[in-house]
């Protein structure tokens, strides 16, 4: 297997198959961070404020290096995990040396802010219509027992990489929902936002529950107008993710939430660190693309200095 | 308004009744009870453990009387804030005492083991059909910015009530579907267990995020088969309300749940106190109900001493 990006998802997926004893190529840019990998075990470059302690230690199966057409010729897999506004920009350098055939599959979610498309269409746009293509959602799959979600247009490609990845502390199920899945996945980011704000504001868990809860009916219905099934909301990559990303460890979306709540301006929060935030790109595309969404458009307004997040809290509570 | 039962439900709706300037009459059991929270605006009898810190003072708006006749004598609105195993006792009492036509508005939830009746249906049995009935659902509304969900069968007895409700800090929002919100609140106390019992096997977020979403489609599932909308889970009183007990402030549910996961006994969890857990005996009268739902049976199987928690884990896991 050869996993495209060396951050924390591409980290996190090294992690679930070298467990398993599958031999993994992990492709990333820098040669020091490769060096770092295999030399020391550790990517020293991936948490440079976090210490040893948060980066975690590569096993021996995974391997890294920088030569992706070395990686790409003796995959049977090739795990995608470059964030999506990169994407297109990653794949345009390596995708002619992915041998026909081998199926890609995305780690990431999100909508491109450049052309408004999901990662589905914007990898069917940087590798072709040929090429088969899956999506793995769901709850983050770290060193914990998780359940992740495996998409694909192609039901023989799910059931392939189902068993490759379930272990006893991973279960991968199948949705063949690709536009609900992918819809999920970018909008649970804003909806973190949302509920890290309500939480800087010092809300409290009933309105924190109240603001997720109509934030997933958006969902649902943002799936239905991009067509996809609502019922795929209800699972791990609906419910499931928005449970997990607005509950569980702060997640980074949460975290700039929890900022712009009190008031720190965007600029700020985003000076110190090149890192990015899935959340705020699709809080900008989504009231591109559809309808009225108080809360999906209310996170845009608060984003783009409009409103205030008290303000955008104050219009929600008094909607008819 | 007159509140039946001196519990959390009825102080907490004391409270939000008595910060918008309505007059409470809150109906105990104990002359001591009310005696404390007339002289010294507590309820020490309630939290005895406590200490004056746990117990919230009483706004002067509120009285507390044992005294049910006078109370709702001038009623307006009852609240019925007894739990649900006690609910029949408790109205075989006073029920014969509330004037005709005043509305009686549960904030309990659950189902009566006895019967396997929803709130909804024992209400009606001890009131007859003739009553107004209401139910409030939806994340509890304790000093929080909040929104609750007001079921009702008759619509203008629910507009009235979400006109007493509303304030700054709480909004009251509709459903017609009052099976839909019924079965959701026995429903999310059992999932709350589950939760609990992932939490206590130190299992992470990722799991009780994976767990929580399965139950919710039970929830669904359930919610279809008792005769009501499926679309109701997706809402405050579903979805919401296990968002708020599953990842909230530590629910009494979730807490057995913690406590059973690593393997201490009901019996010994349950020895020091006299307290309700509201999702034990739900989790005993579902699955008598119907169908297959592996994670509400999964809890009464452990519930009854039949599976430990990691052996139900590991069932879920392997589930085809």
């Amino acid at each position: 297997v050869a996993v495209l990006g060396g951050g924390s998802f591409g980290t996190a997926m090294s992690h679930v198959l070298g467990r398993k004893g599958v031999n993994v190529t992990l492709v990333v840019r820098q040669e020091t961070v490769a060096a770092s990998i295999n030399e020391n075990g550790t990517n020293t470059a991936h948490h440079p404020g976090g210490g040893a302690s948060r980066s975690p230690h590569f096993l021996p199966q995974v391997r890294a290096t920088t030569d992706a057409a070395a990686a790409f010729a003796d995959a049977h897999f090739i795990f995608h995990a470059v964030p999506v506004q990169f994407t297109r920009d990653a794949l345009a350098k390596v995708s002619h040396l992915i041998p026909p055939g081998v199926p890609v599959i995305s780690l990431s979610k999100g909508i491109e802010t450049s052309s408004l498309m999901l990662m589905a269409e914007v990898l069917e746009d940087c590798l072709g219509s040929e090429r088969p293509l899956a999506f793995l959602s769901g709850p983050a799959f770290a060193s914990e027992i998780a359940e992740g979600l495996v998409t694909a247009a192609d039901r023989e490609l799910a059931n392939d990489l189902m068993e490759l990845l379930a272990s006893t502390n991973f279960r991968a199920l199948y949705s063949p929902d690709v536009v609900g899945v992918e819809v999920g996945g970018a909008v649970k980011n804003v909806i973190a936002i949302a509920a890290g704000m309500c939480e800087g504001l010092g809300l409290g868990t009933n309105a924190m529950a109240a603001l997720v809860t109509r934030g997933c009916t958006e969902m649902r219905k943002l799936v239905v107008v991009c067509g996809g099934e609502p019922s795929t909301v209800f699972g791990l990559s609906g419910v499931g993710d928005t449970f997990g990303t607005c509950f569980g460890p702060l997640s980074r979306n949460r975290q700039v939430g929890m900022r712009l709540g009190p008031g720190e301006t965007l600029k700020k929060i985003f000076a110190p660190s090149s890192e990015v935030y899935g959340g705020v790109p699709p809080s900008r595309s989504i009231p591109k693309l559809v309808g009225k969404y108080p809360i999906l458009f209310g996170v845009a307004a608060i984003l783009d200095g409009k409103i205030t997040p008290r303000e955008g809290l104050e219009r929600l509570m008094e909607m008819p």
